[in-house]
């Protein structure tokens, strides 16, 4: 009979992992994963409820290591728990098409819940997480059902506490009483820089406390029992979220690195293992765990059963209440219901046929109340903008600590927390998060964006107020170079519509792109309705279309958004003098560029010139192969909408000016 | 004898100022300027250290409107103290080219220190002032000369304190302990999405105090003698911030707005503002100012006598220190010392003779070494990356609080706040600072990047781990899109250099840009140094220039950064096929792009096809007319940095393919 080994050896275990895959990748960080590995078992070993062998059980407990350049830790417990991450991928660890890569990254390794690296987002994902499992146990579990019951459990380093996002996090989850969120603190008082009581010094108990959280600790992060014993206390929170501060010591057993900056980010180097092999009492080879060991951490036996456990629930549940089963699991897979495309589409042409003139952040409120009572999942918000960015619906309810039932958040003014917040809304699943900002405020968020498009997921940015259009507030909120930069971000769409039915169009869009975030940058100011034939209203989502065209069409004029109408004013003038253009409408030139090569040379066929206009910086426009721009590459000024347009230039009559100077400079037909 | 009027009085002023332009506009916010009216008055006329007939005067007390939606309260405070904003301008509140903004403008209307308007970062301006007034006190003041002595005042509502950027601000002014900075908090419980404790729960004071700071109140923020003597106790702290919690009514005074979010945004409407006037008791007509009141505010007297007394110790500390005295007023007039050009030109030279094979980051942190002693003004940082973004230098020291002398900041993990106090450094004078972090985060900065080049103040962001030859860290950490949006911002100049001496011409450029902040975007890598004449080496500061020349060459190659040396690579492989060409080294598109059309034409003549290469988004390249770009429009992948440059198409060889195929698709010489 083997005797049980001590936690104590099963902390050794994830840092011999930790050390010598670093030192395998020469690269990397061996310091923080040395640091929390008592953490790591006293919490993966008996709080953290998981399925090794199903990493995508919809009940389990989400596990998100903030602090993502200790990846190897995570790597370390993926597969000493019993995930299908084979030993051979610890060994290239960094390497080029490995499990595992330098930080984690969600699927692409099993058990991964977000990818992080970019501190403090992982713990405002965490935040969105433990709230997606809030609203959604508040709306589905029924009395004798619980079917949604999990936690979220987050380890933060001091990197992630001295972010401005921890804040904007924290607060939020203290306001919404998550009380199933456990964040445990690795304090070791070291940053890259050194010791971090010279650029930290704050009372990090005191700043949760002060935002509604429940703090325990300082308990000593090395004591297993006392980790233990404190996530038992955190367990039994109800409506605060817990912070767990557990005093460590960064790279803990390397005898002369441990407690220094000069573990964090680079190997321990072989003399330095050994000793540290030596300092621990650990004797098995590299990338080896002794038999009693590996045995001790396999969690595939509890996780099984814990799966099962909960089918037993959800089968009981999906007998008493199979449209809620439906409903939850439809949603939890991301799939819209049954008919949504066809909902959209009647939509569409419906406004199409209206024909109202809205502003277009008018016209996505419109969208967004035809299209929520059918959509469950989209859960909307606003960083203190609701009035102006117009996310809010009738009976859209608010969603609330302490309240059950509303759909549209208050983040207040937290830009990028409610990005990371949603990306958490989005990663966990059940949700398609949208929240609102101004445009020029995209700055804020624009790390948290881009970790969406890398992550593939499905949040939805709604940017209003989306040019100088905008007027009098000024140049700090007039943005000028946010089109174009976003439209940078691989992998993100960004539309911006040029009148209610584009803008129906977006949404519909973007609703359907399951693994793709979405930007819709909208007008504050009015837009008049385009006139569309069926086929250019179902043209719309092709990023791209001819929206009036004239025969021998001399020049191709491009437009977007608020500047669509007056590329199509510019079209009647040159009609009277002769000068016959086509009209194309780029409301999404990422959805556009992944058109066929057909499509994207019947709308803009090589030969005539072309011209764009947008109220934004212009050199990105050179890559549709224009030659003449009508934009802004400077910063806008404190005026009126209308004047402030017509002084910068965007008028009509100058417009036609640019089309005939290029039609002069440059006859059609021409090879480019 | 006139009786002076009640503080009352003076605060009603500026409510009515405020009430009434905002109506007038018909756009604007009331609700806050007439909710700090009071604050105003009790900062303003008792505290308050300023000469309004000399907004420049160097030892004034700095004074920041966080909250810049409240712009009309401080346009009513310059107005009424005496500054060069006339009523007329009043009167133009938010109309096109008037000193009325919408959002307060530095260098614009006198008297603003500060552009503000995206919330929370003027709390971080402030900041920086305030340490400015520090660091300069603390090198300037000697014994029985005091020449350095002025407070840095806040104003800031909810909203700043929302922004997680509040929190790196207020961390770091506590571990600054910056006890001349006061930040009086408009504690008024309404944000624009309504009462704001169901999303903004925090206990402020307790964050405050948890961050080092001292806290007073909260006071009746409507008790001008309440404030009064907060400031009084404010004045008196040594080593510690102050927060004054002001507990106010939003729109105070008008009877049916008052406490509630429609005061926020939008005119009160003819109706309210005379039910308003009739409660205030507030006679006066729209834009006139009764003249006791007018009298009451008037501070020239006041600010003339505080200038010419701080003039007295200022001639004595001229006579007793005067290398101080010139070495202090030349910084804060923003000059170069004397021969700073030549000694650069010098460096650069001498650089180019080394021709040593060096990471770029490397080459800054030797730049940085050579020019710092010959200019104080110089101070680092580095968002807890010293060590990677190599921002410092022998002998630096750092700045620690209760610590002299110290010319690096360790601003821990917090890009957005680094940023932020930076632009309160330039903005104060005295500095250039600069600051680094990898290039990926500049996300994170990105709005205070922008407010730098809109408010035209050098700082000079240092940028490292410039794309995906940083290797292992992986797609989190690997910038693919940043160098091109970067260019996108108006107003700021981007570098990408290619080597050590086009590092050191960076450098120098960057410096010399009084008016304008630089990013430099630097390889963890190194690079080999590339061989230069004299006039190519002084050509590098153009921005673009021809770096190797072939005769009758068919095609042009342009790179940026680690890229340079591929293409010369390229270049030597196609002279081997007998396919000459021309390789084009732009360290920076932003600078050449200034150039005039004869240098642009010259670098980059009509005519041979232009292909570049750059590890980073493609479609930007098309505006240098480039027909193929070797470049990325992916993320990266977590791998060793040559491994994965290879990988992804970033070898000679390739780049060699791309010039043939597009030399034979567009023969030379076809005008294009």
């Amino acid at each position: 009979m083997r005797t049980a080994p001590r936690s104590q050896d099963l902390a050794h275990a994830l840092r011999a992992l930790a050390m010598d895959a670093v030192q395998q990748a020469a690269s990397g960080h061996p310091g923080a994963p040395m640091g929390m590995a008592e953490m790591a078992v006293a919490l993966w070993t008996r709080h953290l409820k998981h399925d090794p062998a199903d990493p995508h059980w919809p009940d389990r407990d989400r596990f998100v290591l903030s602090n993502g350049h200790a990846s190897m830790l995570l790597y370390g417990l993926l597969h000493l728990s019993g995930y299908a991450l084979p030993m051979e991928q610890l060994r290239r660890f960094r390497q080029r098409g490995s499990l595992t890569p330098g930080h984690p990254e969600v699927d692409h390794t099993p058990g991964v819940e977000t990818t992080t690296g970019p501190l403090g987002q992982g713990l405002a994902n965490a935040v969105g997480m433990a709230l997606a499992e809030k609203l959604l146990a508040d709306r589905y579990n029924h009395d004798g059902h619980t079917v949604v019951d999990h936690r979220t459990w987050v380890f933060v380093g001091d990197g992630c506490l001295m972010e401005g996002l921890s804040q904007e996090a924290i607060s939020l989850a203290g306001a919404w009483q998550l009380g199933k969120l456990t964040v445990l603190y690795d304090d070791n008082g070291i940053s890259i820089d050194g010791p971090v009581r010279a650029w930290f010094a704050d009372d990090t108990a005191a700043r949760f406390r002060a935002c509604g959280w429940s703090v325990i600790g300082p308990v000593d992060g090395h004591d297993v029992e006392a980790v233990d014993a404190a996530l038992q206390q955190a367990r039994r929170s109800v409506d605060r979220p817990t912070l767990v501060i557990c005093r460590t010591t960064i790279g803990r057993g390397s005898p002369a690195r441990a407690g220094t900056a000069r573990a964090h980010g680079e190997p321990l180097g072989e003399a330095e293992i050994e000793a540290t092999r030596a300092a621990l009492g650990w004797t098995a080879a590299p990338f080896e765990i002794p038999p009693q060991i590996g045995a001790a951490w396999d969690q595939r036996e509890q996780g099984a059963a814990a799966q099962a456990a909960w089918r037993v629930r959800w089968n009981d549940y999906r007998r008493d209440c199979p449209a809620d089963a439906d409903e939850l699991e439809r949603r939890l897979l991301g799939r819209l219901p049954e008919g949504f495309e066809i909902d959209w589409l009647r939509l569409l042409a419906r406004t199409q046929q209206q024909g109202r003139t809205l502003a277009s952040r008018k016209a996505s409120q419109h969208t967004i109340a035809a299209l929520a009572p059918r959509l469950p999942e989209l859960l909307g918000g606003s960083a203190d903008l609701t009035g102006s960015n117009l996310t809010d619906w009738p009976d859209c309810g608010a969603v609330r600590g302490g309240e059950r039932g509303g759909r549209h958040i208050n983040y207040g003014v937290r830009e990028f927390g409610m990005a990371a917040v949603m990306n958490g809304l989005a990663l966990h699943g059940g949700f398609i998060p949208f929240g609102g900002t101004f445009l020029t405020f995209s700055d804020y968020s624009r790390n948290a964006i881009r970790m969406a498009a890398l992550m593939k997921r499905r949040v939805i940015h709604v940017f209003t107020h989306d040019s100088i259009g905008l007027g009098e507030d000024g140049p700090t909120h007039q943005p000028v170079e946010h089109a174009a930069s976003l439209r940078l971000i691989p992998g993100l769409d960004v539309w911006r519509p040029g009148d209610e039915a584009e803008t129906v169009a977006a949404w519909g869009h973007a609703l359907m792109q399951a693994d793709r975030p979405s930007a819709l940058l909208l007008s504050r100011q009015n837009l008049p309705a385009q006139p569309r034939g069926p086929e250019q209203t179902a043209a719309i989502r092709r990023g791209a279309y001819v929206l009036s065209d004239r025969p021998q069409a001399v020049a191709v004029l491009i437009a977007t958004g608020s500047e669509l109408s007056l590329a199509m004013a510019a079209q009647q003038l040159l009609d009277q003098q002769g000068v016959p253009v086509r009209v194309v409408s780029m409301p999404s030139s990422t959805v556009f560029d992944r058109q066929d090569t057909a499509w994207r040379q019947a709308v803009l066929p090589p030969g005539p010139p072309r011209i764009a206009v947008e109220a934004g910086v212009t050199p990105p426009w050179a890559a549709y192969g224009c030659t003449a721009v009508l934009g802004l590459d400077r910063y806008g000024e404190s005026a009126p909408g209308p004047e402030l347009m017509q002084a910068l230039g965007f008028t009509a009559a100058h417009l036609v000016e640019l089309v005939r100077a290029e039609v002069a400079r440059c006859p059609a037909g021409v090879p480019r």
